[in-house]
Parts: structure tokens; C-alpha cells; sequence
């Protein structure tokens, strides 16, 4: 049967699924020309938009569900990099046909998230045409708190929380068809570190969520600060998973390489250190110190060669 | 010469084309995980996202300017039709290759209309796939202003602005490739009503863009408002282009059904007649009062059937 776009939002996304009875400052949602929304008072608004492709940003086979909730969770993981709070997200999503078992699934992978988060779903546009999921998030920070990029000073410590190249170390695995284990999980749902994020206001100094691999993403931190970064390989927090590979330096390859994991890679004066490891604990997430920032530019970590850069989207990726 | 996704946005997003010296509110612009932005203090937020695909919303062998121009027009109009101003764009946008002179008129285009309404590109995404084109737009409008699709009531008058149609004959006129007029120019380059939506406000009860076509949008305000809307057939303002069609029925067909005009189909009481009229005078652009709002539901124009409905998106579309 095919569902009209109207018929089609009603009952997927304008639907009791969504429905935050906390949601905040929505004035009105889905279903005018636009949403009208209001920031809680003296907050600056943050937001970020992505598109998921698919093929391209997840394997064309994974579940609705999955895919709804990686739409969402790689959005709320650039608000987390910022130390913003989620407020709302709009949905532009473009189908090849309205399959209402697809529908159904990645509606419900999308609201568990948004749920999870107190994120509501205020409007959106649904086209015909390949697959692809563009979300933009909305958040708020007070003035001057946000976790900017250029904010890394030399004699920082460079932090970075869980276990980067997990989430690779995952994806390979389901690439590969075998056997899987908790790597593929984390690669399939990540978890967007929001409240790390919160958490990180006026203690870190610079920011950013770890998509294109830890020493891409530390690299933008060291280029937007006028900074250099040095890793230290012993350091990288391997996860057991990671540390059951045989080979060491495709671990450290896919810790320092994979993207994916979206946990944040941050710098803080160490006079912060302490301050940092009691949140990190609260929250029972890792954070480890992983390196230094120095005078100079670019970024390293001494002992290993990369064997790619990172992801980049128009080169082959 | 293939351009990575830093290069590529350095290139043709985060240029002097796009710079507004008069930005107002971008503390945090393009370049980090999220932009930073500050709303106008005591108004409030209003967003709206659509997608464009190639071959779906624009004839595929449109010119990049055109594109880019469309894909913030059909955006810029959702806030006019909501009495928003416009403050900020983001983009997300699916190309199969970066091909730099595709790039090169879409951001021309893109720019251009940009500029003409002071709105700022704050942040995007670039990814690699099939041709679509994201954009959210971001507005302000004080508390209560908005103009809704909702508060339309019985003996108020219908208005739209333009000459809805014209759009759609000049499309039709593209796609079979003959004889062009200023139809096809209308088409190609519509002009979104911003300055009209901020002169209605405390005058419009309710407005929408049309971009359904004008019977199935004003139906959009019947149904949110729970009213009946009966349109005029003899009150259609019809431009010099459907004036000069020989068949009326065909012209009727196009002025209501049409879409891709992006004009405000608006409500208000008749004693605001008078001021709206001046406000248009002012903005050099018609606006006519074409139909009353009555008691009950749905939508309808005396003595014509209509031959299709609005576009939908999932119908054939």
C-alpha cells in the first residue's frame, strides 16, 4: 500500500513514539510551515547537521532500527563534543518506496535514543529518492562553555574516553561475516557522550567527538588551536577486545584509524586531571590520558606509522 | 582532481562568498562539531528542513545556480509563511563526485540568494552519494507572532500573494522544450515571500507556502484550523502568462494546483483588509483576496473539479 507523506509522517514520526511529555520549550511541532521553539533563558543555541548514506556511512544491510538509531546518535555526539545539552532534532529522510516494516523498525530505533535523551522530534521533510538520513540536532550552553575546537593550549593533557578502534575492530567483523562479539555491538549502537559532555563545562579547554579516527580528529583539535599534539602509544586505552588481537600494531592502527566509536577526544590543564578522572568515574565511563599538547602544529603519536589517514569522504572513502 | 570533504568545504562554503559582514548572532560558525548561535533576546526559535533530489523536486538537467538557489528558496519560504526572519542555514549536501564546477555554480546560487536575505551558512555536511541537497533554515519571531496554519476562522478572508501557476506552467514549459516566457524564469527562480510574512504579522490569522498547489495548501489551513475554506474561481489572480493560455480550465487547473510558486496563501480578518492591502502596495507585490473562511470543513473552489491533487510524495509523485 503506499502511503501518502502525510500518512506516512502521522503514523510513524508524529506519533506517541516520540511524544516526550518533558519536552522542552516546544512551542509548536511537527505538522506547520515550521517548528517554534524556545531556548531556555540566557542559553546560546548549538547546532549540527549530518547525513547518513547508505553503503557509505553504514553497511546497506544493517537494521532499521540500527540505522535509526546511528542517525541520531552520530548527531548527538557532535552536541556532546560542544557541551550541549539536546534539546530537539528535525528529520529530513528520503526513501526509495514508504516500506512500513522498515518504517516501523527505524522509527523505533530513532525514538529510543531520542527518549534515552530528551530529544524531541520537532519537524522534518520526507522525499522520494535513495536512502539517505540527514538529522540536525539543536542544543543549548550557557555563553562562553561551549567545548570548542580551539581552545587546546601547550601543557595540556589530551584525554580521551572508552576505548577508540573498538567500534572498527566491530565493524570488520560483521564485514567479514564471522564471528562477532561485543566490538560489533558498539560499532552498531554507539553511545553518544552526552553527559561526558556536560560534565567537561569549564573543565576541558577544546573538544571534539572522535569520527574519522583519534589522531584525524586530535589533529583538527591541534590545526584549529595552533598546536601540536603528541600521543603516546602505551597510553591508548585498548579495550579487551582490542587487546585480544594478536597483532599489536593493527590495534594500535585501528585505535589510532577507526572512526566510528564517537567517544570524545578532549585537552584540559592538567590542574583539571582530578576533576576530570571524579567525573569520569561518576558517570562509570573511561577516560584516559593519552598524551600532551605542545608549542608547535600537527599531531603524532611516537612508535607508530599510520597506514591510512582518516576517513575522508570525497577520496576514496 | 579529487577534493577532500576539509578542502572541498574550505573551497566553496567557507569562502567570501558566503561572508556577511552583518551576520548577526554567529559566535561559532563553520569549522567545529556544532555551530554556536545566539537568538535575538526574547524571541523565540523557528526551524524548518527540506530535501531536494535530483529528478524528484528540480528537472535533473537544471543549472547548479538554479539548484542552489532552489534549495534555500523553498526554505526561506517556510519562514515567511511562518512571519519568521531569517538568521541562519546549514547544509547538508549528497553529491556522487565532487565536481568542482557543478560546486562552483551551486554555491554561486546558493550565495546569491543567501546574501539578498542576510542569512548566514553556519555549518553543513558533505557526503558522498546520490545528488540531494539538505537545508535548515533558522528564524526568530517574537513570542506569539508566528503566523501558524491554525488560526483560521469562520468570516475571515482567504488571500494568496502572486500569481500561483505561473510556476507550473513554466515548468511545463521546460520540460517539453519549446517556447519560453517569463513562466519558465518563475519557475526556475522562485522568490520566497520573506518581507510579505514579516509585514503579517498581527494582521494574518494563519498562513502556508504553496508549494502543494493552492487548493490542497489552503486545504492544509482548513484542516489545522477546523474550518471550511471556499475559494473564488473568478478571483484568481492570474498572471499575463496563464491569461494567455486559450484553455480557462487548464489555466484554473494551474493556478490551484500547481506548487513551486512559493507564494502565502494567508487568512485574516476582513478589518485587516486595508493594511494588508498597503503592506503589499508597499512590497510591490499583489495580493488578493480570493475566498472566504466558513463554518465546517475542507476546501473547495465554485465551479472547478479539480483534475489531480496537490503533489504527494508518495503517490506517484
Amino acid at each position: 500500500m503506499a502511503l501518502s507523506e502525510f500518512e506516512l509522517i502521522a503514523r510513524y514520526f508524529d506519533s506517541p513514539d516520540f511524544a516526550l511529555p518533558e519536552a522542552e520549550g516546544v512551542l509548536l511541532g511537527i505538522g506547520d510551515d515550521a517548528a517554534i521553539l524556545r531556548l531556555p533563558p540566557g542559553e546560546d543555541l548549538a547546532v549540527s547537521i549530518d547525513t547518513l548514506v547508505a553503503g557509505v556511512h553504514f553497511p546497506a544491510d544493517s537494521s532499521p532500527e540500527q540505522i535509526g538509531h546511528r542517525a541520531l546518535a552520530v548527531n548527538l555526539s557532535d552536541l556532546a563534543a560542544m557541551g550541549a545539552r539536546p534539546l530537539w532534532f528535525t528529520l529530513a529522510l528520503t526513501l526509495p518506496e514508504a516500506d512500513e516494516a522498515w518504517l516501523a523498525g527505524f522509527s523505533r530505533g530513532l525514538a529510543a535514543l531520542a527518549r534515552r535523551h530528551h530529544v524531541a522530534l520537532v519537524g522534518g521533510d520526507t522525499t522520494r529518492g535513495p536512502l539517505s538520513i540527514t538529522i540536525q540536532v539543536h542544543g543549548c550552553v550557557p555563553p562562553g562553555l561551549a567545548l570548542r575546537r580551539d581552545g587546546a593550549r601547550a601543557g595540556d593533557d589530551v584525554w580521551v574516553s572508552g576505548h577508540p578502534g573498538t567500534a572498527a575492530l566491530g565493524l570488520r567483523q560483521l564485514l567479514a561475516g564471522g564471528a562477532r562479539d561485543e566490538a560489533a555491538r558498539v560499532f552498531a549502537e554507539p553511545a553518544p557522550r552526552v553527559a561526558l559532555g556536560l560534565a567537561l563545562r569549564g573543565l576541558a579547554s577544546a573538544a571534539i567527538d572522535v569520527s574519522d579516527g583519534l589522531l584525524a580528529d586530535a589533529g583538527h583539535i591541534a590545526a584549529r588551536s595552533a598546536v601540536a599534539i603528541a600521543l603516546e602509544r602505551e597510553r591508548l586505552p585498548f579495550s579487551p577486545q582490542l587487546n585480544s588481537l594478536a597483532d599489536r600494531d593493527d590495534a594500535c592502527a585501528l585505535a589510532l584509524g577507526g572512526g566510528d566509536d564517537y567517544e570524545l577526544c578532549f585537552t584540559a590543564p592538567p590542574r583539571h586531571g582530578a576533576a576530570i578522572a571524579g567525573a569520569a568515574a561518576d558517570l562509570g565511563l573511561a577516560c584516559t590520558r593519552i598524551g600532551r599538547v605542545l608549542a608547535g602544529q600537527g599531531v603524532e603519536c611516537a612508535g607508530f606509522v599510520p597506514r591510512a589517514g582518516g576517513y575522508q569522504h570525497f577520496r576514496g572513502g
